[in-house]
């Protein structure tokens, strides 16, 4: 058994990772950490998890992770990278769910997050986690960073056409929503129920974190360079995200087969049929992308629907699978996450 | 007091206009027809009204109508093509909900609407209300057609950039997301709280009927070919439309102080301060459309965001709005809503 | 015009008073009170209000308050019980929507809200402010206290049974729901959409702090000894309380005339027609209770639907209808609030 | 592998079911029926079975059925009676989700259902399957009647009060809120989510048909008269049902303990720690049972606090779990479901 910790449990991305590991075949949660509630059983602090999980939360402390074969951070951004260093140290292999080694640039990262990087020399290292892509790196990987929610959702659903330089690569625009759990729990008046329900509204127009991730996901499939526009919203929902994709065409091709094409060998992502659009219900709880593809009458624009939980394919769910790889195991063992519908 | 009639009392729009009108101090409701509820007392339907309405629908008859100075449809499309011409005949003003009078070609009409015009003689007379574009042509207008939800948060937002010619309008993006209230009152799956509750997700990709509206609409704006996309999603909450639209500066403006002044006498559109963000819970009730200018990293794209209540701008009060200028009302009166926050 | 100020204009009841006060005929909202946003206008923290109110927030010191006629207190217990005193000295009405006048017994008092009161000298001064059971008080008082949103909608359900001494009083039981404005506008974990949102659970079972409140206005009702459960409940929606309540019937009478009778003259009491189920959306908005009498298969068994906004009736709304009273206007005016549906 | 049927696969209860099995290790659904989509490809319907599931809907006749060793109903009332005679001569077992069995008063169930059964000569053999009561009758049953949700939910909470004889049964009150899921998938206006969502009612109060099944199981406890106040509500979610149950104690006993004895062998009923407050949140998406157990200021009033998710240990995990105690399987295979939380 695969001895599995979990840096910041508490958070909503920690107690996904508990829900899926703690029915991983291959998996043993050996530690999960909360500054906040060391000392407290993990299931009285959910619930939800009352028969499953029996941990106690002890303090993030390389100490207490010592026993692990892998790590997970489930952080806010800037604590990943103050211990990945000591972790590898000890042959512990790290999977960042965070920000900390998205980016390639750490000069980029600092603009965009407003902190001077606390390990710049890992960062070369990190491995990308988007599986879909680069499948071979994280299989070799020590050190993995998983892409955002947004970054999973539109990388997912552009990348087949700029793979094929079919698109004008300089004028993408991905309008995104998301549900407020992608927010976090974190005790903000935004996320309270009686601000975010029953209404919709955009946010981060002026630049989201996401958008450099996004752009050096994209850069790297194409040699033009990349223009893009992203504005994500917030709806009223609590798990899920709806990327919607518009490009202008610089070639006609079949679309359609062209995705199918491109994902017939990805179990986690889903072209749905021709005319389908892509619901955020239907992939609920799942590790999977649904994507539809469409060419509004005919004319030169395609529009991409590009769905997933954020929780899961668009976090914890990626960073098992992240996990399956790196560890040498099935990419899929504990990832057959049927979505809870309705 | 101005007698008015509502065809088609029992929908969505047919009781915001009773929730509208019944405060109205200028206004009688002398009529409500539903075919379904003839006989029934309208506050046994709606016990939201009760206290406040006491009248009986009637049978949708021009019988039942012959006494109003106005009548109001708030019917499905097909039913004002059809009994518009009768109550005209009698000197009765008719503002119509629907989207029989909207376009003003009716071979294009026919195309979206899948059926032939019961009238499209009367076609050309027919004046599209949206107040902010026409108001003297609503003031004389005796037959009045009320713009759909979408196209009212569209245009408002688009228009400035198109009437300065600022923009290239052969690329613009529109891409919308509505409440569930504005699939209206009908017993529908897609419209079960069990499948749009906690779900995001496009529809009408490939041709939505309020297309060619919008794009009517902004052709008078300029000399250019108008190129919109269109796409349209259901957000999981009851009222609220918000426009996100995109479009390409071809010259540099200030486009903030472009907004405040293109709206600065209008009271029902109101320009956000720049930086700011539209929230639909902002104008819920009201018959408001709050508008935010953003052109992200300074760039050469213009993110417009636009938030109406698709039952009050974007349905019955706008339609009340068309009510006081052709009855010679203070435009204003009636609809002093106050947004129901939180 | 009379001159309304607010002390705490931040929350939710606030913000509430803000929306009826400023379509309010004979009233001009002359100071609005913030500690951490004073300084700032108030339609910036709610641009729902814009266009509506130009307030500016001021510190919540009597000094900004001098020039009031009238001050509401929409604050967190334990503050309208230090500025009472000196509002009253200067002629100044004060009406208190938080609960520190609520309690008759200053013992009881403390017990449930663990501090000493502040101010028990002026707890006998203290009007309760349920207009539909001691209108001719209020009208007289000058220190309101209002009730809270549950022990509104339980004793108009409950009074006309214990009125009549019609049910055991010593086995009563009042189960009830909210939705999360009740909360407040607190940036609270358990207020989160993703914790509160399609989830429903009770709260507060040992002893909730309306039970003494309620007990009270029961008592004050008979003359045998009240008993009472009370299990209030969380339900995912923003605004709006139900109670369920159940009583065993001692004697045996018709119920839907008894309360049809009891408030006949009570405009913001509304008895639904036999056989009807109370629905919250149906008074959203409104300052309305709605109340259905039900005798399951004609047993000794009473069940009362009763429903209201908990922000209007069950806060502010009533506080104006206090106001109305006490300042001898029209209770009614500004009080036409025409339920939001859907 | 065991080869499951199910007919009605195009309701709720039906496509949970497929959730369920699809990962069920034993299991292989052999056949789904349905009328309106025979022909159809499931997951053509279910975009979230898409990879889970390749059946095709067949027409709901015996030959379809003809090589299940188990077939569930997943369907309106009414049907499993016309059709289990059949299956069980063909020595299929029948797992009936509807109430078609669950009455053992033929009379009763015809006054309530207000039709004749078609088959009340299979009643009397017919297995009550709620597994904490009667986990033998089911091991050996050939036909199963599954427990409706709030009969579940209120069965499970009240029953150790009354195995105890501590209360007074003649007093008995379950105050029951429900999902909306709960009311299927049919098109029906009050499911709107414009209707349904933002809101919260009582509905039946005069009677409704989980009372008369929810005394017979009451009744099977005790030995006196049971007096039962059922009131089911509609809550503004999707998945969940949470019973508030009153009882008036005859008897002091550590009622805490007396619920953990009760249930600790049983992994579907969980009794939370003192104190606790159930959340259907908790429990969705699983086959757990969560029960609080409290005694409001040490009165003689005990409420009782239990939460299930509607459509799995109310509706097919239950049934899945009563499939296999008559299958002869291990009890817990494939629900082994962690809830889903946020």
């Amino acid at each position: 058994m695969i001895k599995a910790g979990i840096v910041g449990g508490t958070g909503y991305t920690g107690v996904e990772l508990l829900r899926i590991l703690t029915l991983h075949p291959e998996v043993e949660v050996a530690a999960v950490t909360s500054r906040a509630d060391a000392g407290t059983r993990v299931d009285k602090v959910y619930p939800s998890l009352r028969g499953y999980c029996d941990v106690v939360f002890t303090r993030p402390e390389i100490e207490n992770l010592r026993d692990c074969d892998v790590v997970f951070f489930a952080t806010p951004n800037g604590i990943a990278m103050t211990m990945a260093e000591a972790l590898l140290a000890l042959g512990i292999k790290v999977i960042d769910l965070s920000a900390d080694f998205r980016l390639q640039d750490s000069a980029e990262w600092e603009h965009w997050y407003g902190v001077e990087h606390a390990c710049p020399e890992l960062i070369g290292e990190a491995v990308y986690a988007l599986p879909e892509v680069n499948r071979a790196a994280i299989r070799a990987a020590r050190l993995i960073a998983c892409p955002g929610c947004y970054p999973t959702a539109v990388q997912l659903g552009f990348l087949p056409l700029l793979e094929h330089g079919l698109v004008d690569v300089g004028n993408l625009i991905a309008d995104c929503k998301s549900g407020v759990s992608g927010a976090g729990r974190k005790a903000e008046l935004s996320s309270l129920m009686s601000e975010a329900g029953e209404s919709f509204k955009a946010y981060g127009v002026a630049g989201h974190r996401h958008l450099p991730e996004i752009r050096q996901g994209l850069r790297r499939a194409t040699t033009e360079g990349v223009g893009l526009t992203f504005v994500p919203h917030l709806t009223p929902m609590i798990r899920g995200i709806h990327a919607t994709l518009y490009a202008r065409l610089t070639k006609s091709v079949d679309l359609q087969s062209l995705y199918e094409t491109r994902y017939q060998d990805e179990k986690f992502v889903d072209v749905l049929p021709a005319g389908s659009h892509a619901d955020t219900r239907n992939v609920r709880g799942s590790n999977r992308c649904q994507i539809a593809v469409h060419q509004p009458q005919g004319g030169d624009v395609v529009v991409i629907l590009s769905v997933i939980d954020n929780l899961v394919k668009g976090a914890s769910g990626q960073a098992v699978q992240a996990m399956n790889l790196t560890m040498g195991l099935d990419e899929f063992i504990g990832l057959e996450l049927v979505p809870l519908y309705p």
